[in-house]
């Protein structure tokens, strides 16, 4: 059995890879630290996970060595401060975190406002996208949990760009639903606010574009610019991205069908389809991908659950990759559907 | 023209109030405090309303005596430090929140846990629900202008206690919309925990209760216990109240009928309906009533707009007839429908 | 391995169904049938089961015979023709539909407006509410599993009427997502109508009436009167009952509390909460159950997901029983919490 | 007083036009037609309409001569069997429908599958954006009202057109309250299926794409390409597009904000504002128009409420142009705000 912590557990992530992990024949969550809420038994604080997790909130873990593996539920800044100790005793970690997913530590310190002060580990780090980058993540000791919106944009768009298929800057128009915003009260998440509207907000300024840009570069060999405008919808769970590339000369829907076909065929967690929809993946770790042709224009749709697919689901999937089991543990359930 | 000034005007009320002012013909609203908000433009902090208000909000009205009418739109127990200032200048007072609801100053004291230091004008205030107490509000100097579910729960209610319909306690399921609860960010409020979902709240120890209590045992000369239970609704604007009590004997529904008639028949803002809905009222100042019997119980639903007719259109309409112009004036409009 | 076939598959319930059997261990669903799909695999008409299911639904089932179990997701009217050929068969039956959960064939005439066909196979079915009537469900043929309504609404009054502690009628202010008035559109469920606000609707009239009647009068041995108001929410998924019923004389909170433990703390798929919620509940089998005392009357609240407590997931839950397997077999994981 | 007729008036924009030309000071509403409901009275169909309509839904116009302005609120291809009626009589007439916004027949029978039977009118009809083409409109005897999409984005694309500020296609990601899509119910507006998500629809494919096209086109002289993907937000009143095209050589933040002011800063129905929000116009007919600046690429924001600036109130607008009286007679009402 895999000894796991999760640290920073009482937001919503966290309660989400209890969740998981409740159901998890291989890996063992044995502690689960919080600030605010140690001392109390994590089924208080989170009352649907009663009966499936008898632990209590912990300050901190007693012992680094304990785990196999941490989740580092904590928020960017944090995390840089913790993960050396951890990667020092030999635990993995998975870091939920942004402070791992760039590989410019400039680029984070321009859009974080923060030194980066673990520069070393960056370097070590995997981003954690098992589609793109799965054999990378089977050696990691430290993966960099992307964040929803990229993972939700990247999976796609990739298979356009790793087939040369697509040119020129990308546009995401993205919308998510409020679970995405954390539990902490604003004005932004107000229900009178929010509720029964879309707004769009820090539009070109949203953290999440360095990290679709990196890794859409990485993926090209070229700087690919991207154009990120997210909506915060009248939901809770749930994401949709609508992409928009201009095609390479030449390109026809059959060479867009066949880079799908050829990028997800085999994936588990990736279903493709001609609009995606929401229903179809809340609560699970799938991600829906489908496109259309305007003229030259390629309109890139996907929906995911931002707190499984988009966080602690793939969490969960990287971990299982980083022990060699099937990669599907614990995550093969379906979505609700309605 | 009389002159109007808005005290705490940079929440929802203060908003509606300066909303409906803005078309009134015979109202001129000419000051607005905010503590908060004092030296902005009231249209910078509530963009709709640019083109409609050009006043800057203030930290304190410079003169109370510069006034005909004030509406405070100030939390419960700021209303009466200030209300004695405004009575002694001869300026009359719409007061919207609690602190002159109630008769009886000792369940204030009980409901609101502080005590009520200006008793004398209790006294002298009227509960302002003008299809109950329209006399006594054309000669009133301060209005306690009722609370949302108070309004909706009552206009419901009254014609059968008027009349001896019904008997025993009164049970009040209440579901409201969020922007009842204000403009602060709360846990209650924040999207992931209410807009997927409906959640009780206070059941049976919200201060609405006595207030219901009180003008229903007014009506009847007995008391009447009310058990109120409200809920809050994934919806922003809008409340219902589903309500149940025992018919008296030998009651029939062409009696009760005959009295919701009779009640409400002249009542411009009133309209009978027999499944009362949202949507008809949002936006205005009118309430749907309704009702079912099953067996010898009585079920009567009511709708309205909780910012419109649950507070400030009820305010501005109780503010016409203090100053005897017709009571529809700048209130004469239709709800959005859908 | 049990074998299963859903008749009546193509609806939400039994996509539900289809969600939660595609991980049960011990039972095999080998068919589905539709009339509308017949041909079509069921991951096309419902593609959030793709690599869950690959059956593809058939007009109707070859083969009576050979299955060791159905689940009936047809319509009232439309079960009583069919439970007779599968009783003949020696197939277990668990029935969704409402045709057997009336003990009383008369007031199931009286509700559904239709003569009962197999007025014979009343007596034998049971009533599928498994922590009131276990022992009866694990000898039983055919299982009636009762309506979402009266799921919610029995088991948050149950424990009260057992121990004789509530007295004379019962008031259920009941609210729905709209999941549960099926995938068929009409003018109740078309988007502007329901979707910003909560409508009552059926108020008196609701053929769950009569349901929860008689298993409460079933339990105390005498006539129990139900009020029943259900609304729609501008939900999805869940479900709220707010039930009120006076106490007997006497009567203690710490009486009721004692009544909720007994019942129901060894029951896994009950949770004693405060303030039952929705989100706490969705996707699971969990019903929580609350309540409040305000003078003699009792609030019982109650929460669980319509389509799952509600309907397909007690469907399993009854089938684990009857087939003397874990009652948790292939349910036992949480709601989503958020 | 100006008499009206408003034709095919049982629908959504029907009842809007209704609520607004209540309060219309010049425009008296005289008749309302709809086959269905002909005989009915038009506030039995439309609650929120008592007290403010008296009339009688007829099933056809007893004398098309009788009115000065008829208001077409009839599917597209009915209208055009319609209009040459009225014009013959010296009837003025709104259309709402698509029949005569395009200006080439031909791509009105590509888009709409459907021969044009009325070309000679399509060229007297002038589009009824009055920010864009008032002048024309006021001598006009025909107008097109405009679809609310088109509205929406023209609005936030026209100051950058028009000054040559912007190059290239556009890209329009638009999101739509359920309202928009009329008042049959459907499986797309089926709230299970809408009421938590978001849906894209039509992507590509929508017919108001070729209407932004001719605008734009027009406005520029030359082809402007649309890529116009709409989506389903789980709202009912309101609509929001973020519009995406790449700035001209050398065009600074500074051009932008000029062209803004300098085409709305004297329009009383546009406001330029940093974020567009739905609440702020819901309700009423105002358009809030914002943009963000990313590398070369702009993106315009806009909201209002689809059955207001969108249809009804826009319409309205055009019919006060039209009889030369104050543009913003019986409109000029802020919007909800929250």
């Amino acid at each position: 059995m895999i000894k796991a912590a999760v640290v920073g557990g009482s937001g919503y992530t966290g309660g989400e890879l209890a969740r998981i992990l409740s159901r998890h024949p291989n890996i063992s969550l044995e502690a689960m630290t919080s600030r605010q809420n140690a001392g109390k038994a994590v089924a208080e604080v989170m009352p649907f996970l009663r009966g499936f997790n008898d632990l209590s909130f912990v300050d901190k873990l007693p012992n680094n060595g304990d785990f196999d593996i941490v989740f580092l539920a904590t928020p960017h800044t944090a995390s840089m401060a913790l993960v050396p100790q951890f990667i020092e005793c030999g635990v993995k970690v998975v870091d939920l975190s942004a402070d791992y997913r760039l590989k410019d530590s400039q680029t984070y310190e321009k859009w974080y406002a923060h030194q980066h002060t673990d520069v070393e580990n960056i370097s070590k780090a995997v981003y954690g996208l098992p589609e793109l980058f799965r054999k990378d993540i089977s050696r990691a000791d430290l993966v960099a949990n992307p964040g929803c919106y990229p993972t939700c944009t990247i999976l796609s768009l990739a298979p356009l760009f790793q087939n040369g298929l697509a040119k020129g800057k990308v546009i995401v128009d993205a919308k998510s639903g409020t679970s995405g915003a954390g539990q902490e009260p604003t004005k932004n998440t107000h229900h009178p606010n929010c509720g029964s509207t879309i707004n769009p907000y820090k539009v070109g300024t949203h953290r999440h574009t360095p990290e679709i840009e990196e890794v859409l570069s990485e993926i090209t060999g070229k700087d690919i610019d991207v154009i990120f405008s997210p909506h915060l919808l009248p939901i809770v769970r749930g994401m949709l991205t609508t992409s928009y590339v201009d095609l390479a000369e030449g390109v026809t829907k059959e060479d867009i069908t066949m880079a799908y076909k050829s990028a997800y065929d085999e994936e588990h967690f990736i279903r493709i389809t001609s609009v995606p929809a929401i229903p179809a993946v809340v609560g699970s770790n799938f991600c829906e991908v489908g496109f259309e042709i305007v003229g030259s224009t390629l309109i890139a749709m996907s929906s995911l659950d931002n707190l499984v697919k988009g966080a602690a689901g793939q969490a969960v999937q990287n971990a299982n990759i980083m022990f060699k089991i099937n990669e599907t543990t614990g995550l093969d359930f379906p979505g609700l559907g309605v």
